[in-house]
C-alpha cells in the first residue's frame, strides 16, 4: 500500500475502536475530515529514508496527526473559528467545554502512540512545547499594534515549521537514525514548514478561490497579521502610502480587499513573499541534500516537497 | 529531608527554571498555591514501599502534581469557577485562552517528567484518559435531571480516585515493583480516593467554615449533584418529603441552605455518607494490608491515610 492509503486506513481503524460518547466523538469527527496528512507522510518517509519500513512508524505517524488535530481543536476555540476544513469546528458542533476536554484527551491519545521509543517521546514533547509557544506568540501578536517580519517568522517557525521537523525526526528515530542525522533531516522540515506557511499566506490573498475553497483575501479582511500585511504596512509607511492603514481603520466588513491586494502588488510585497518562499524551499532542499543517505532514497521526500511547493490550495 | 519539603523544594526549583512569558507564568502561579500535595506524596511513599529511594521518583511525583494542576486549570474554565484554593483561577487572573494553552503546555511538561520509564508513561496515559472520562461524565451529569448514586460513584472514581491509584502505581513501578504488585497498591489508592471525595462532599455541607475556608453548604446552594444531594432527593422522594426539591426550584441565592442541611440529617443521608466513607476507608486499608511487602514498611502510607481520613478541611 502506498503511504497515504496506509495512513487513512490506520486513522479509520483507530476511529472505529474509540469508545462511545462525547469525549471521543469529536476526535473521530475532526480526524475524519479530508486533509493532506502532510505530517504523518513525513513520519513514514523519514522512517524509510533511514532503512525502516513505513509500517514500523505508523503508530507514530498517527500520533503526530492526532497532535496536529488536537492543536487545531484548541486553536479554533481560541480564535473563535466557526469553520475548519469547510465544516463546523468542534466547539461549534458541540460546545467549548467539549472541545477543551476532548482536545485534552486527544493529546493523551497522541502520547500513547508516541511512547514506544523513549527518544521519540522526548523529541515529541520538546516540539509540542514549541508549538504551544508559537500559538502563545500568535495570540500576543494579534493583540499588539505592530509586529516585525522577524517576529512573525519566529512565530510561524514555532507554530507550524517545528512540527514538520518533529515528524521527520520521529520517523528517522524510529528507523534507528542517530540524533544528528535526525536533526539534519529536521532542518529540511523546518524550512519546508516556513515555505508552507508563507505559501499559505500568499494563497489566502492571491490564490484562486475555486481551488482554495476560501474567500479571497480572508486574512486581509480580518486584519490578520500575516507576512503580507506586516510587510505591507512597513513598506507602505516608508513609501508614504497609507491605503492599507486606511482600510484597516474600517470595520472588517467594509474593507476593500481588492484595493488591499493591489497595494500589496504595487509595494512589491507579493513578489517579496514569493522570493521568501523560494528561499526557504531552496534551503529545505539543501538540507535534504546534506543528509547522510544515498541520494536516490531521498526521491519520495523531494517529490512531496515539490508537490507542496507547487500547490494552489 | 522528609517527603513534603522534598516535594515543595522540587516544585520551587522547577518553577524557577521556567521560561518567561504568559505560557509558563500561569503554571508557576497555580503550582505555587498552598496545597496538600497528596498525589506526589503517594508517589514517593509507594516508591519507598518497594525499596526505592524517594529521590528516585521525585520527577514522577512532580509530573503527577503537574497533571493534577493541569486538570484543575481546565476544569475551572469548564466550571466557570472564579476561585481555586482561595485565589483567582487562571482564566480569571489571565483569560480563558491563556488558561487553555498554558494547561495544554502543562500536560506536555508533565509527560516530559513521566517519560523516563516507558511503563510509567503507559500507566500515566491510561489513568489520564480515565480522568478526562470522569470530567466528561461530571459535565454530562450537571446537565441531566437525575443521576443515580451508582453513576455518581463511577464518576468520582474516574475523576478523583483513579489519579491516587495512578500515583501509587507510578511510584511502585519506579521502584521496580511488578505490575501485579503495583495494581494491588493502586486499589488502596482507589478506595482512599473514593473516601477522600465523599469526605469532601461531607465537609462542604457539614464542615466548619473556619477550618474549610469555604462557605458552608456551597455545593448545596449551587445545586451541585454530590452524593448528599443525589441520595437526599432519592430518599426524600421515597419518603414523600420535598424540602430539597422545593429549595432547588428556587434561584441559588434564595435557597435556604440550613433547611437543606437539616433535611439531609433527618433523612439519614449524612449518616449514610459517613458510613460510605468508613466503608471505603476500610477497603483501602484491607488493600494495603494485602500488598506483598513487610507490614512495617506500610506505616507511612497508613499514617497518610489516617491523616486524610481525620481531616476537617
Amino acid at each position: 500500500m502506498s503511504h497515504l492509503p496506509l495512513i487513512e486506513a490506520r486513522i479509520a481503524e483507530w476511529a472505529k475502536e474509540l469508545p462511545q460518547g462525547n469525549l471521543y466523538a469529536p476526535m473521530a469527527y475532526l480526524m475524519g475530515l479530508p486533509a493532506k496528512r502532510v505530517r504523518p507522510l513525513l513520519v513514514l518517509m523519514a522512517c524509510e529514508l533511514f532503512g525502516g519500513r513505513a509500517e514500523d512508524a505508523l503508530d507514530e505517524a498517527l500520533g503526530i496527526e492526532l497532535f496536529h488535530n488536537f492543536t487545531l481543536m484548541h486553536d479554533d476555540i481560541m480564535d473563535q473559528a466557526p469553520l475548519r476544513r469547510g465544516q463546523p469546528t468542534v466547539h461549534m458542533k458541540w460546545d467549548v467545554n467539549t472541545a477543551i476536554l476532548s482536545g485534552d484527551a486527544m493529546l493523551v491519545k497522541a502520547y500513547q502512540l508516541m511512547g514506544k521509543h523513549p527518544q521519540v517521546a522526548a523529541i515529541f514533547s520538546e516540539h509540542a512545547l514549541a508549538v504551544c509557544e508559537g500559538q502563545q506568540l500568535d495570540m500576543e501578536y494579534e493583540q499588539r499594534g505592530t509586529v516585525s517580519v522577524d517576529e512573525y517568522r519566529a512565530m510561524i517557525r514555532l507554530k507550524t515549521a517545528v512540527l514538520l521537523s518533529c515528524a521527520l525526526q520521529v520517523g528517522a528515530t524510529v528507523a534507528g537514525a542517530s540524533k544528528q542525522d535526525a536533526q539534519r533531516l529536521g532542518a529540511f522540515g523546518e524550512h519546508l514548514g516556513l515555505a508552507f506557511q508563507l505559501r499559505d499566506d500568499l494563497l489566502d490573498a492571491f490564490g484562486d478561490p475555486a481551488a482554495t475553497g476560501k474567500q479571497q483575501g480572508g486574512d486581509l479582511r480580518a486584519g490578520k497579521k500575516t507576512f503580507l500585511l506586516i510587510r505591507g504596512l512597513e513598506l507602505g509607511g516608508a513609501a508614504g502610502r497609507d491605503e492599507l492603514r486606511k482600510e484597516l481603520a474600517k470595520p472588517a466588513e467594509l474593507r476593500d480587499v481588492q484595493r488591499m491586494l493591489e497595494t500589496l502588488e504595487v509595494l512589491g510585497v507579493r513578489a517579496e513573499a514569493e522570493r521568501a518562499v523560494g528561499t526557504e524551499e531552496r534551503r529545505a532542499l539543501q538540507a535534504l541534500d546534506g543528509s547522510a543517505v544515498e541520494q536516490e532514497r531521498k526521491q519520495p521526500l523531494r517529490q512531496l516537497a515539490a508537490q507542496l511547493m507547487a500547490r494552489n490550495r
